[in-house]
């Protein structure tokens, strides 16, 4: 670890002019590789205060194309970041296929800023630690590249670089108290950043140490290690490209977990159902204040059969709330932008922030229900999609402190075909109504298959499914209204 | 103005529901046509505290399909928004075509408050009327359509409310000090808004003022103004489909105002240039980090023949600059999603913060190069174009306090040629020379005449072009970036 590095470890002027050109010209040429391979590749750059991070960072981009490259300095959140969920701001910045991403400091920083400063280490290193693998994993099974640094040097050298920039007018700003604060934790937080590195070393994100006291030294580390892992990984998609990747053994869930029927069990009229759904409707205004109030972000998940009546439902529940503390986010194909990401990407961007609603209408879970189907993505992605989905709703959970609300609105075969024959027939509705509907319809059975095994595969404690018998429209409204008033009741 | 207003107005419980309806039935239609024929839509909803902001904003959208629409509240601008341009957090959030976006409050809302509290009225008035003016006109003649409401209501109305929402324990939270304050100095603030209002009241974002004391009566006028707005622009772009626009009549500028040479005047050898660069470039150093601590951005702009260098001269001019503090934007074809929005909305988002120097690797200038030559946009727009450039640019430097560089590289023909051919016999520099380079070549004399009109129309006093003669490339790295560290200086 960290202690054990040979910190006088020195690259002479010579071997270092000469090794640099040679990386610098490799590293060029690799980046168009990978580009082509279509392999998207996150550099860390992690260390100590002075340690030398923004001169490496330096050195590694004037060796790469700036039309393949993003750089990212990381600093403090902004307010709109505090508000949403820890990793939401690193989820908008992961590259696309075929581009590097480099981040000066990353979702280290924050976590290593907290143990440090509330010397409250213990109590949620396990929480972060979580969270952060995890991220990297599933960027990591997307194919992404994952390539950690953290720059090392002795307490002494940070203070001999401190004293010399505050000798200099022009770094001397740079230098503030709360730098110097951390320079005297140096040695409580050696054993913190000990700890976090080991528990965040792992095959897909390794960290690599390096011995920072030599500037020209910790350069040459960094572009070997980086050349040497970006080689092997175009050498591996160079190979791949003949044999397929052996898909890990799918354990099917048992089948008709989470009961599904159409038609509620007891029949209340339509005035009936109009009365209580008005009633809930003034009780959510009430809920919706309060959320706002305090600051609790709600997600609502609308998944369902074509023309199982989302769009209806949506527009009744969100009747009496406030229009500026919640949005509908509606849920199409990915563009060709959003296809050169890691699929969750495009939904944690529309996560609420605190004290918001964010309602889906469609969401996720198309991964698992129209790109299974109809085989857009290949089943070893879409069946990893279950544990990753399951992941991203309870890191949005715990580190929001919201809640997540989804309904499966069911309806029959006969009253689908029912509603669809209305629709094409009403001249101010036929516009619902397209050849894609149809031919949705025609593989009931497999989506039926699909839908199942969501529902048994994704229905957590923390995120539970709700099926909306939804053949009866009023009562649908009413019970998912109901429902999202019993999650809103819990959270406050 | 507000005050000439007859705020005793009301509507009656059954006209109003009856009416409502009809409304909001002919609004969900609308959008929907509005969809097809691709017009963008901005609806302002503007007003005094306590007006009904929010309760209009919940009318409308509750009539609108949530697919089909954004809302956004505005509040004050955040850190990142207020390092930027007044009006860069509006470009980002400007509809694309066939999209309503609803503000509820807007870039008004700041020049109001600015007002107000400052007291300045006179002093800046005029630079921010002019300013939001340039900006409703800019997207008003990419056809988007633009409404403005103001809701008005007294003093003694405005208290009556506040009050109200302090004995609601739900609502007295939102009924703060600061609003107490402002509402001390509605008699100070009308006039200026009456001010306001006449100044941005144009023919193509006009307002509409509507009495708000009584809710029904005031929602009644926004929606009936609204509809009828929306009515006649979809029905004047069904008979638009036949008829072409009307160009105006174009002044052609005197040729050549600006000279271009490829050769440098005086021969300097290669060592010699390669001393000077990197003198300049340890100075550039420098001034960097002055530009950062002192906040100010900078943009830089790099157009030219293709193999004129751009590429290799940035690499050089930023060479010692601090990574964090820049960035290079690479600008290719707009994407499918660009094209949808305001053609100079993809740049400004890459506009730098303070302190941060942007560099453009091509720009906004393709749309009177590239996309005049090769046909892709009609002439009337890129004729357009170069007001809207020069009105960008100058709001930039105005709003920003930063600097605009921009360069022309110019090489001659034949050196053209030889660069070509060099990197088609080069297997490390194949890769930079496609099939579009020869056909841009063959169109050599319809690019010369679009960059002899760039530069005459587009040199302006606060951001002139300077010509880098690029035949020898060492000559223009170090011309380039003396331009870069003159302009730095005048900055600082």
């Amino acid at each position: 670890m960290l202690d054990k590095l040979d910190l006088t470890k020195t690259t002479d002027d010579a071997k270092y002019d000469a090794t640099l050109q040679e990386y610098k010209d490799k590293l060029s040429i690799l980046q168009r590789t990978l580009r082509e391979q279509k392999i998207p590749v996150i550099i860390v750059i992690e260390g100590w205060n002075a340690s030398g991070i923004t001169m490496a960072v330096h050195e590694i981009v004037h060796a790469l194309d700036p039309r393949g490259y993003t750089l990212y300095k990381i600093d403090k959140p902004t307010e709109e970041e505090r508000a949403r969920p820890f990793l939401w701001r690193f989820w908008l910045r992961i590259p696309p296929k075929g581009r590097i991403t480099l981040f000066a400091r990353s979702w280290y920083t924050r976590v290593i800023a907290e143990q440090t400063q509330k010397h409250s280490w213990e109590k949620s290193l396990k929480r972060r630690v979580n969270e952060i693998n995890t991220f990297e994993r599933q960027l990591a099974d997307d194919g992404t590249v994952i390539l950690k640094f953290f720059l090392h040097i002795t307490k002494e050298e940070q203070k001999r670089r401190l004293e010399e920039r505050e000798r200099n007018p022009l770094t001397a700003c740079l230098v503030t108290a709360s730098i110097w604060n951390l320079h005297h934790h140096y040695d409580d937080a050696l054993p913190v950043f000990n700890d976090f590195i080991k528990e965040t070393d792992t095959p897909y994100a390794p960290w690599t140490l390096v011995e920072a006291t030599d500037r020209k030294y910790a350069i040459l580390k960094v572009y070997a290690t980086i050349i040497k892992t970006l080689e092997k990984r175009s050498d591996a998609a160079e190979e791949g490209k003949a044999k397929k990747q052996k898909t890990k053994e799918i354990v099917k869930p048992k089948k008709n977990l989470v009961k599904r029927h159409s038609h509620p069990e007891k029949v209340l009229t339509k005035d009936e159902l109009q009365d209580t759904l008005s009633q809930l409707q003034v009780e959510m205004l009430e809920l919706h204040y309060l959320l706002f109030k305090r600051k609790i972000p709600l997600i609502v998940v609308y998944e369902g059969w074509d023309a199982a009546g989302k769009g209806g439902n949506i527009t009744r529940v969100t009747r009496f709330m406030n229009p500026l503390g919640y949005y509908v986010v509606p849920v199409a194909a990915p563009t060709v932008h959003e296809r050169d990401y890691h699929y969750l990407r495009r939904f944690i961007k529309y996560f609420p922030t605190a004290g918001d609603i964010a309602i889906f209408d469609r969401s996720w879970y198309g991964r698992v229900l129209v790109e299974r189907v109809e085989k857009i993505t290949p089943e070893a992605d879409w069946q990893r999609a279950y544990q990753e989905i399951n992941e991203m709703e309870e890191e949005f959970v715990y580190s929001s402190g919201g809640g997540i609300v989804k309904f499966w609105l069911e309806i029959s075969k006969e009253e689908q075909l029912k509603r669809f024959n209305e629709r094409a027939s009403d001249p101010k509705k036929v516009y619902k109504i397209t050849d894609e509907d149809w031919r949705n319809r025609e593989k009931w059975d497999q989506y039926d298959e699909a839908v199942d095994e969501m529902l048994a595969r994704t229905s957590t404690d923390i995120a539970p499914w709700t099926v909306i018998e939804s053949d009866d429209k009023w009562f649908a409204r009413v019970k998912a209204l109901r429902t999202i008033i019993a999650a809103a009741h819990r959270l406050l």
